[in-house]
């Protein structure tokens, strides 16, 4: 590849910001050209803005550290735009951005749902990119919007779209053990969770419950059909730094066996295989066979953070099967998704 | 009461010997006179059998401080034993009590599903203590076991009893986090458990899915006719020191809005609290409002940690309602409940 | 005593304000009459303005919670207002209330270095309390200020002043290992913290270099000479709730040896002992033998939180002794001490 | 380099003899030819004598998982062993190894503070080598025995030596806050260190005030004249998983300034960095200048866990200077340094 696609990412200070830049770093087809993020930062070296609050062993790298920030609005230099902003204000600024002609991968939640915009898991939907072209054409934009979903749902939801195809899913009871870092930095306060679990999580359980049906829905015209599941989900939090576990447990419409089941999550791959994505993991799904796995210290950095990790495959006596799964919520759960969103548009000349 | 019930503890030394002994101290009704543990142990004073593993902030009470520990086998001067030793060997050890005419109060798995034997939590089944007396007669013995149940389900099976009274019960999903107290000391490894979730406990997911079939089932003459829920369990183990929580789901007989539900698990009440049974928490379930409770670190310790903590009661969109549940594990979940069935039997007349 | 003098928290829902709360219900001698916080704050009940941050187990006080909150500004209903304001602005605040006729009882940090103001631990420095009577006469207020000192330096100032008395002190080099709650809420972010230790917190080695030596000092007249003493501090932060933990090295005038330094620290008693003060513990001082005392989790209660703990004295290979300490940072090093004060006021007749 | 050299490992499924086998995997010089244990692991693959207790969220190397453990007897095809036993049981299996022609690099305690044997931090003592000599002679061996220091003084005895190269070191005050893998496995209770500090680690302060004057001493003919430094140490265990933590003051003989002790330490290079082993860091010495470093989760893998990472150089009010100072335990610290011992006997032509 000749040249670099410039890339921009709003929110550059933040704790998902920062695993942009991280993951960025040395990318074949993206280098990262401008960072931005608020007023306050704005004008400010990187490693200024940050002010201290790297939160990676390995230092900012260099090149980015001297960079000025600028402030979120278009006209920075570059084709695409990574979104990290905190959903209290990244509606307009990603708006903006799209109407100017940027394409814009968002981590952020408020344009998950808009009927045009694409809610994009590479490995299980795909061809819901095509959401692009009408978006463009309703809102008479020269770019565009994808997003990722909400990081907790991503391991259950990988898990369920092998099972769904091989079997067909029809429920899904999801309880989440998140990570802390799942709430940004400062995030949660070490008072509210040394010794102790946080059962609620301000809004997760209905993005846990409903982004799904989206992402696994049929791409029918121009309309994303939702998927006929039904998934009801509780959300804590543990003091666990990286890494969102679940216990799931599923319905099929076709009953399954727990071999069936393992056989079809250790075969399920996906569009960014095929392709070769560069983010893509060899396996968007490992099964482990060890009674006590998934663990999120153990497992998190499967596939460098990109892989959910499956264990304890085993029969429901209320649904068919329940299991664990484990994915990094920082990584395939955000700025890695948004990331391979990236690579799929450009495989698929969107950029 | 003119004088204190003798009472010896079985594995003394242990973590739930400990708490047996801790809350024991200035009963009214029971008082510890014997202290017995394993071979080793025995003949050393308590103290220092213990060596340096007590665990609780408050010193060793002085007299028992100094007690002799004894080698579990009859011969101790008490009327009834408090069993806190490990499964496996708790199983012959209890017998021989029992044989010899003394009262066991078990902590332990052993006898949980024998069909004479009770598997009490006072508040629900106080009337399975008859089996004591088909339990003298089938085995000829002058003494006899009672037993209470696995830590985990003490909470979830305290509310699904407010609810099959109210509603009927007809299928339980349990997800648990638990303390790593649970697994007694030294037990969980700090390596296991700093930055992590343990996804699996060996043998919990069975005793959570039967047990309550027994603890909420009829009493059918000598029989313990099982209750026809469907239960189902996932067991997770967390970095928190005391207190387990489970997210819970369950479907209804007769459906019930979330304002009925939390009516009928605060109108909850037992033989214990109307006995006035002095371990008695006044409320066996707590239902907090606030969206964020229960908290292990903030409501373990409700009814002098007797209380199971309800909270977050709401719609399931598969089964019925959910919630979280919280309860200490090792007082309610163990050493209080079993003062809690030598209570019942004292105010019963079988001891 | 025949009515309770009315009591005032300025700050009243942070960490510190809630602790006096908790401290002061019940007390035999203060009665919360009034809480006040920002402005933001202002106008709301107690327990509305605390936006779900009380961090104690036990509930919000009945009568507390539903307090109207008001602005921190004199005219409020109180003869003593106790200090738990943030250091940005609790100075002004507290000489408008000291000013207008007010007793101030401040545990922040702006006053406690002024010449006429006592920096008090009253077990150490009851005489300072006459500071106060060339307070105002130096500054005109009908009211005065009383300060606490910095939390960490509470145990090894106590264990210091024990030695200084028996054999003289020379010099202290302090390591502390501090907890969260030092910190205030939401205070240490969680990702900081777990699987982690802060090599420095702002501010606090030069309090413990220097307040000890105003504390230990002698009023000369109207002059506390500072006592002649090197302090060395370097401050860690460590992922515990409660408890600031301290290994010490100190140089004495007059050897002693391990059993005498001991024995000095345990016959260690003080006016609020003599005077049986309700907040004083019985022991200032508690020297643990075993060899892995203090810990925070089993010690930091000692004395309803108001004991000092000592343990591992031994000799020192460069100064002539070492020991660990652990005090309760925000009782004994916080509001528990201001009230200590407080009580020394009265019972000295300021108040 | 034609062949690769055959290490064996003694100890081989403990927390220290997995990280021989995780450091060794891939090593230029060694491979890997024999793994031994307890005979209760012997006969069995290395996988299962792991029992599930694999540390490493990297899978075991697949060529290492299949290899039959062995007992801990001379037989082993192998020209070095390295290690990793327990220190009840790692004396005489040492020299058993050593008299049959072994190279034995030992991070057992057992023969460190022997008068032939050298103790080696391969940056600062090289020249100790020749003890082996020595040892050979004496003893009548073929083989011979290096050791490696203990995990707590690697930081403060290499930031020593920079100093004292450059100033002379009389006196070090060392207080550590170390890591829970330092206890190996299963190690620390996590109900001993969950919101807890544990003041004292058997047998570490000895260690940490002994062996660091053999390791600065100068070797005279065949003695080590040990240095005429004084240490004090306290060390206490905290809620981390990797990395040793100090807080050091040090004074020396020539006064020096702080960027003078910083430029020294920055200066500090040795043998390891002139031969260019294998696994010697680029720095044996990172100074950090952010007030908040070192910090064990950020900077314990520097120089991939070989550096140590110096910070907060600043003035100590009763020695010189005090800074703090992190190194890993498991790498540095342990088996990283037994392997760097082996790539300069290697390099020295001892083996």
């Amino acid at each position: 590849m000749a040249k670099k696609i410039k890339a921009g990412i709003l929110g550059a200070t933040g704790m998902v910001g920062q695993r942009f830049i991280q993951l960025l770093e040395g990318h074949p087809w993206f280098e990262v050209s401008e960072v931005a993020a608020s007023e306050r930062s704005a004008g400010k070296s990187y490693l200024d803005a940050l002010e201290g609050r790297w939160k990676f062993p390995a230092p900012v790298p260099k090149r980015i550290a001297g960079m000025t920030v600028k402030e979120c609005r278009p006209g920075l230099d570059c084709e695409i735009v990574f979104g990290a902003l905190d959903s209290s204000v990244a509606g307009p600024i990603e708006q903006a951005f799209a109407q100017a002609g940027y394409a814009v991968s968002s981590n952020s939640k408020n344009h998950r749902m808009e009927k045009d915009v694409p809610l994009l898991i590479p490995e299980i939907n795909p061809e819901h990119i095509k959401l692009v072209d009408l978006q463009k054409k309703n809102r008479g934009w020269k770019g565009f919007i994808v997003t990722n979903p909400n990081c907790t749902l991503m391991g259950p939801t990988l898990a369920m779209k092998a099972l769904d195809d091989a079997f067909g899913v029809e429920k899904a009871l999801i309880v989440s053990m998140q990570a802390i870092s799942g709430a940004g930095y400062p995030g949660v306060a070490s008072l509210d969770i040394v010794d102790n679990v946080l059962p609620y999580i301000g809004g997760e359980e209905e993005k846990v419950e409903t982004e799904p049906l989206k992402i696994l829905g049929k791409l029918n015209g121009n309309m994303v059909q939702f998927a006929p599941i039904k998934i009801s989900a509780s959300c804590n939090r543990v003091a666990v730094r990286d890494g969102h576990m679940c216990s799931v447990s599923v319905q099929l419409k076709k009953k399954a066996g727990v071999g069936e089941a393992i056989a079809a999550m250790e075969a399920f791959s996906g569009e960014p295989q095929k392709l070769r994505l560069p983010t893509a993991p060899e396996h968007a799904i490992v099964v482990r066979r060890e009674q006590d796995r998934p663990q999120p210290l153990m497992d998190r950095d499967t596939g460098r953070g990109m892989s959910a990790v499956v264990g304890r495959v085993r029969k429901c006596n209320i649904l068919d099967l329940k299991f664990s799964v484990l994915s990094h919520n920082t990584i395939r759960g955000a700025a890695g998704c948004a990331i391979l969103n990236a690579e799929l548009l450009k495989a698929k000349g969107y950029i």
